[in-house]
């Protein structure tokens, strides 16, 4: 069974004095039902979880699971991190609280040499949490890897029993397609660049990870839905509204500007932590009238 | 006006010992125009225009004038270089032999530093072919280049008149996105990872430039045909051949094998020049086994 | 007060089942005094610190800190992770343990964006031990951090009272000289990268930080002896002794083989934890030749 | 023999219209004597030879060759571009200029992509000026290349007869001493970064080749001296001068500070060529005076 639609790569709400702020929790969740979103990846990258301790992990997904009962949204918990001891410890702890899934990124300091040192460090954790599909998670803009997810999923067959398939977060489309073929097509591969999402599905993406999803759904869906009447024009125009969107995020820092758009929509997830710096209240009014003259608040409305 | 179809960028022939061998040029161009490829983009990367001397490169564009009058294919001449003033010397040439077009890679020993200097560069070159359109050639993973060619394109609008557009060969499909749409989307932005083709298309792609259409064309054409047609499905199996044919070259040494795979299709473009080494006769033979069992010269056969 | 001489980067020890094996740091460090070393560095990047757990990390300091006691070894906490949250936990308990010093790296998944945000990325864990002196770890080849050291050094002065200087585990020995006279040259700046150590003593290191002090220090303090009695010739000898020792060594992989070395010097500090593999039991057999062939043994000799 | 001192790379003049300017080579030679230098590297990185056409490439060697002839000023012809055909040209016509040796950068569009195939690459342009030693020359920052250099010293020591050592322009010592030991330490290996040079002094450097050896050999000079006196003190005070130096003239852009630099000093080579860009009127003024308030203009001095 392969992941459809969007799953929304979470933020971790933070108080202003940087503690959590597992009050938001439910809020997240309601505004992604709200706007479209059935499934939430919950401590990773967006998550900020390398500048989390493990308690502080393990606490976000206890809420989430709590928020999440009987709800529509399926909770994947991402347990990757340099520490595989510390990645195996939140694996065993979705599948305990029931999680839908389990994801890892490598570990990124020291980095897997080789193909077999990565299928053993992702074994590792998946061993963990046995009854629970795992996804390997591919970002090497963050990682430094250069080791092939392609290879990585057919050598990881054997030896990882409950692996699903890989996130997606990587440019290299040669790849993505090797990915979408190995073992027979057996393996789900969600794409994680929001901004060339009309690019996967062409190339046959049925589910999409992003940190945009959690601001931005409704634009996606709009692609998604283009995409599938075969309105390619459509499916064009609205995924160049992301790509607007993102340019603007990023020209003030991607993190910052996009927790900041989270409030503007009235989820305060808070600021980030160090070592990303938050934005002074000046550059947030700048960034919520180029945000207002891109017709952004427009774009994300949902009745 | 916008450059539909493919674009092959074509092989420099050489004689075994290492120079010249003009005599087939006429033949490449037959087999291009035989499997349905329109335009010739001559002394690019794939034409190791780096590895020749300006004479050289003259003498190609001499031959390709020669040997494409009064026939269906445009000749684009690739004038890039490291010394601007070669590059100029090589453009004023391809204004009076009549070609198509020019276009020119940045310099890579030296990098332009910033928009304005990149800027400057090619506004160079293009001035000395100022009634041909120009095509800035962006390449990061040859040229190194950090400068964003959305915002070249935006910042070169008003200093280079004949500025038609970009041949982008990145797998940035953000900035993709950003040039097919700088200055209400008036550039010419054909893409040019052969391998991610399908993806342009859905972005909006109408052109492509390739080194793989020298010997694949047929396989793209079919991508690009069944796309139009709708047929998504059908356009992701005739991309998926295209990057197993990839991968398979790419493991021999990309030029290397790519010319010896022009060979066995009857076009005897040599060897590849030096810093580039040749294939063995025995590497040679286990590709050409490789690609026959993958199905390759069924794939692109004409009739 | 800077520190002279060597301070070894010690390894974490394990079991072979990859548990915690704090029997072996008593050895460790009777092994570093015996060879002339007065410093340890522990849970740094060879004590693969990244791997463990926090209170993995808590209890080798808190076993370091019993072995040492009214030894002649000092004891550097390295306290850096991707959670500064972690690194804080780390630093205060160094403080509580009487600690040395603390050090720690950038986070890395997250890097700083900005010399501002290393800064306060910085001071947030030094100043969870605010009597140590703190040593900034600049060590880009595991980072990925662009960020000048010497900014950093200039920007941090007045943010970081307890600043005493930097680990400079980098090539860029521009860099280095800048550090060295930054702010009237108060800073103490030990160098990190051994195979180098002649190089920085001749710019006017007095200390160094090194993993290769473990198996190894024999050879570097025959370098600085011969460069303090201005034996230049004979200082570049032995430093020649430790590049053949590190190209083996690399070419087995460096931390295994490094671990490997140590338990033929009969410390066992077992294998490394994954993502490293550790070496064959073939592959110490010829290591451990090479090394003898080398000489290595006969060099590291201590009466 | 091995070459000793310093080898100023030397800049490549031009008339303000970007035109050679070969009036100026004289005036070059001039304050090289002058300033205690005895060997010109022409046609390298700082003379922008990339930048170059093939005969303005020759015209340059001509003239130097005239100039110093009879003088006591050695000129080493550097030949190396991307197209090995014009590099072997070049290296030719040094040999019948009677230059005393010729070098050559790889080539780096299209990089070597072993070592064999390296050696195969320099091996055709040393084998066209079989009677002069050849230098490779190692500048990774530059060409991208991967390659060890130590690895092609012992590759290549078969295959070109003439084969004299290696510039080496890289910040990794350990491979700098690599190839100082390289077959029994036969080759000669100049450093090449000015900035670390009394690093290179402890590792044996003998030589050097530098762009700012242009306008501040003085400093180097007595970097040199005081070194083999043994007064490291003064060795390293000298050395930081050229630290901030070169901390000044990379803030405005290196290569077109430098040339700036040069006119202060009386030898006006002009404004670099594109793609780098020259310095405004106001900001020479302002290098100017930060370079007056550094105490240069002293530095330099010579009586």
């Amino acid at each position: 069974m392969k992941i459809t639609g969007l799953v929304a790569a979470t933020h971790t709400p933070f108080h202003p004095d940087g503690s959590l702020n597992l009050a938001i929790v439910e809020t997240q969740a309601a505004h992604l039902l709200k706007t479209g979103v059935r499934h939430a990846f919950i401590g990773g990258t967006t998550g900020e979880s390398s500048s989390l301790t493990l308690e502080e992990r393990q606490a976000i997904a206890v809420r989430w699971m709590e928020v999440t009962r009987g709800s529509d949204l399926r909770v994947i918990v991402h347990v990757g991190t340099n520490s595989l001891h510390d990645a195996a410890t939140l694996a065993q702890q979705a599948q305990s609280l029931g999680a839908f899934a389990t994801s890892a990124v490598a570990p990124s300091y020291f980095k897997p040499a080789t193909v077999s040192a990565l299928v053993s460090s992702m074994a590792f954790i998946a061993a963990a949490a046995p009854d629970l599909p795992f996804y390997y998670y591919e970002i090497p803009t963050m990682t430094g890897l250069a080791i092939s997810p392609s290879a990585f999923l057919t050598a990881a067959h054997d030896q990882i029993p409950n692996l699903a398939g890989l996130k997606f977060t990587s440019s290299n489309l040669m790849e993505y397609q090797l990915c979408t073929h190995a073992q027979q097509g057996i393996f789900d591969i969600p794409f994680g660049f929001d901004e060339m999402l009309l690019a996967s599905l062409a190339l046959g993406a049925r589910g999409a990870v992003g940190s945009s999803f959690n601001f931005a759904a409704p634009i996606y869906l709009n692609v998604m839905d283009a995409y599938h009447r075969g309105d390619l024009e459509s499916a064009r125009a609205h995924q160049f509204r992301s790509v607007q969107l993102i340019q603007i995020l990023a020209s003030y820092g991607y993190m910052a500007a996009a927790k900041a758009t989270m409030k503007m929509l009235g989820v305060d997830v808070g600021p980030p932590r160090l070592p990303t710096e938050l934005l002074t209240p000046e550059r947030v009014t700048t960034l919520q009238r180029e945000l207002d003259q891109l017709g952004f608040f427009d774009w994300v409305k949902v009745s």
